[in-house]
């Protein structure tokens, strides 16, 4: 049994609730937590520390790490994506692998322990975050029409189940309404409901996507998913930057969608932000995630997390912002039964963040302290699942030089092929 | 003498220019630059380094630091404002120089060595400067009519020059429009163009700002300053979020005035924030600053570049933000003599990034690579008139606990007091 004794606790279940407590970590879960008698095998001092869940990053391509820093100041997403594209015709499983690993570090550092992906070739994704220790929601990424989208549901699910485990989750992912049919979408829908998995998609990212979709159906992108009954499956929408109130309100109305908020890759782009303070009103599940490190240049949810609460003032507080990060992360994916929140039984997904720092001091709010002024500096500790991935900011889990090393050569490999 | 050996340099003399190479430092000067043979005394590996010169925050209000975190979520300027007078009422001496300490400890280590500051009892805030190792303006804060103002330019600058070096420089801070009269401006610019400084104020934050200048004047902010002939003397405005067009295009021809953008504050009291791109179209000379910690809530040099960078896209490049933050800032201050490039013969104001870290993988693009990945973790060493400040993330002129218990403390007290 680990304990984590005398820290600041948010268990991010109830309105800028906060106590300081311990915590206790058995067989992976939250054994206990409040005051604790019995003394832990590991005692972890607490007492500079604020304890909170790890947090869920609802939205992100891996491996797109590799294009990070790369051809940047495009204009717009089509723009960027007409470079990226070159480049993702080239990818093999190495690449994949290699910069997996170090999405799965830079999520680790910056608190984070559970990413949903969309990429390609998801496998080696499964394998790196296995490694790492963190949990992986792996979304097949679909293209095209529903002839290609129907091959890939037949065989990538098998690949991708060999290397999963009770970590992971395999959803479908079809990329965005301008690069799949309909068919492709309704076969997703129907693929995530026979495995009791979800559907992952790009929603409203810019508005030239809004303007080609009324265009073509005569409808905003909500609605034309809506209209042949796409939500049927369960599905987290990632960008939703221009929805409209009415495709607000709608999203509101479907309990079993989330939008997924990306505010750095989307300011990257240029495509604005999503209207967050919006949506919550209307009772929209909003979550938060990085967008892949590509578009952000980042993969750090603690950044994205500053960005978001940036952003919303004065409508969201920083409690609403970090239980984006959180429990409604946690909400989004299906997953709140095990994560999301410090509560006895749930899986032993916290993060430790070192308040006792010059950019945390004095330390008042902490729920403000998090939000606004945290950075990777003071993610100091991160457990999954009972294990603890990082210490005092050291990856324990991934060999930090190798990962690099490797990377940096794939990618150099990648762009001679 | 010390050399940084075989480091990626920005030098910052030249859009997107960057080479590998050595820089020698000689008497707090940059003694060589380029391949250097001469052993230096100490040898710094930078193979794994971007050196660059050190950032140049052009607007902060270092000892407000104490009100961190504290009163968030007010709705605008006006209503947070409305508590921290209260606090700011009760302010002794003590309660600046450990703020200050933490302020000068937190800049260090966001890349920072010099700071525009605008506040009260500047000689506590010299004095931790100094004992930190950065560099100072000093802005006396004024307030109210010219009876007020002309007492403190008489007092103040004696009590401040008691305690500065050659590594400070006062500078008059008429608070802003709507605390002061037209006489408090005319005051603090004769009082500067008789002692060669600046005017340092807040212009054009919010909209209500604004609208009650026009009701009141007749005319914008920036306007009314103007028909005074306020910017006879040299001066550089933080904010500068709500000028229109017209006072852009007057703002490119003043060519002793700059504008400061501060989007972290800004943005965390909901202002909007400063049209960058617009003004630079104008050619108005930009700089960046971190606004007071209890706004954004960081002193965070690095975390302002990479929201700026965010703000500005598609229009500003990486090169452009970097260089709002270094030689545009030195330029904005008058010390673009001294600071702001690295070149042969200026004080060696430099920061070294540390690139071998999972989230500047693949290094691409380096001028990227620091305006949107870099963090606090990243920043390495940082030099100022050649004396190294911090060295692999450690401060080493500060006692780090020591400024954090005393400022926790004095913000204890004040809050009885």
């Amino acid at each position: 049994m680990t304990v984590i004794r005398n820290a600041t606790i948010l268990p991010m279940t109830e309105k800028n609730f906060f106590f300081r407590g311990d915590i206790s970590i058995k067989d992976g879960k939250i054994f206990q937590i409040g005051n604790i008698d019995e003394k832990g095998d590991e005692e972890i001092d607490g007492s500079k520390m604020i304890a909170m869940p790890s947090f869920v990053n609802c939205h992100t391509h891996a491996a797109m790490i590799l294009m990070r820093n790369f051809k940047d100041g495009k204009a717009n997403l089509q723009d960027w994506l007409a470079e990226i594209f070159k480049i993702e015709d080239k990818l093999q499983d190495d690449d994949i692998f290699w910069a997996s690993e170090i999405a799965a570090a830079e999520l680790i550092e910056s608190g984070c322990t559970t990413a949903a992906d969309m990429y390609f070739y998801g496998w080696n994704t499964i394998k790196a975050f296995k490694k790492a220790g963190i949990r992986g929601i792996i979304g097949m990424t679909l293209f095209g029409d529903d002839k290609e989208t129907r091959k890939r549901l037949e065989t990538l699910p098998e690949m991708l189940d060999a290397e999963a485990s009770d970590m992971f989750r395999i959803d479908a992912a079809p990329h965005a309404i301008y690069t799949c049919t309909r068919e492709t979408y309704e076969a997703a829908a129907d693929w995530a409901i026979s495995r009791n998995a979800m559907v992952h998609t790009h929603l409203s990212e810019t508005r030239k996507e809004v303007e080609d979709c009324i265009k073509e159906h005569g409808k905003t992108p909500l609605e034309y998913l809506d209209s042949f009954g796409f939500f049927r499956a369960p599905a987290y929408l990632a960008h939703c930057v221009h929805l409209t109130e009415a495709e607000i309100e709608r999203l509101g109305d479907i309990s079993t969608a989330s939008a997924v908020h990306n505010p750095a890759s989307n300011l990257k782009l240029a495509s604005g932000y999503a209207p967050v303070a919006s949506m919550k009103k209307k009772d929209v599940n909003v979550a938060l995630g990085t967008d892949g490190a590509s578009s952000n240049n980042n993969l750090s949810m603690i950044k994205d997390i500053n960005l978001a609460a940036l952003l919303s003032q004065p409508e969201l507080s920083a409690y609403d912002i970090l239980r984006m990060a959180t429990a409604d992360g946690a909400k989004a994916l299906r997953l709140d039964d095990r994560i999301g929140t410090l509560e006895t039984g749930k899986d032993a997904d916290i993060v430790l963040i070192d308040t006792d720092q010059v950019n945390e001091t004095p330390l008042n709010d902490p729920f403000s302290a998090v939000a606004f002024s945290t950075d990777r500096k003071n993610i100091d500790t991160v457990f999954c699942k009972g294990q603890k991935l990082l210490e005092h900011g050291r990856l324990l889990t991934i060999d930090k030089d190798e990962a690099i090393t490797k990377t940096q050569e794939q990618w150099e490999k990648l762009l001679r092929r």
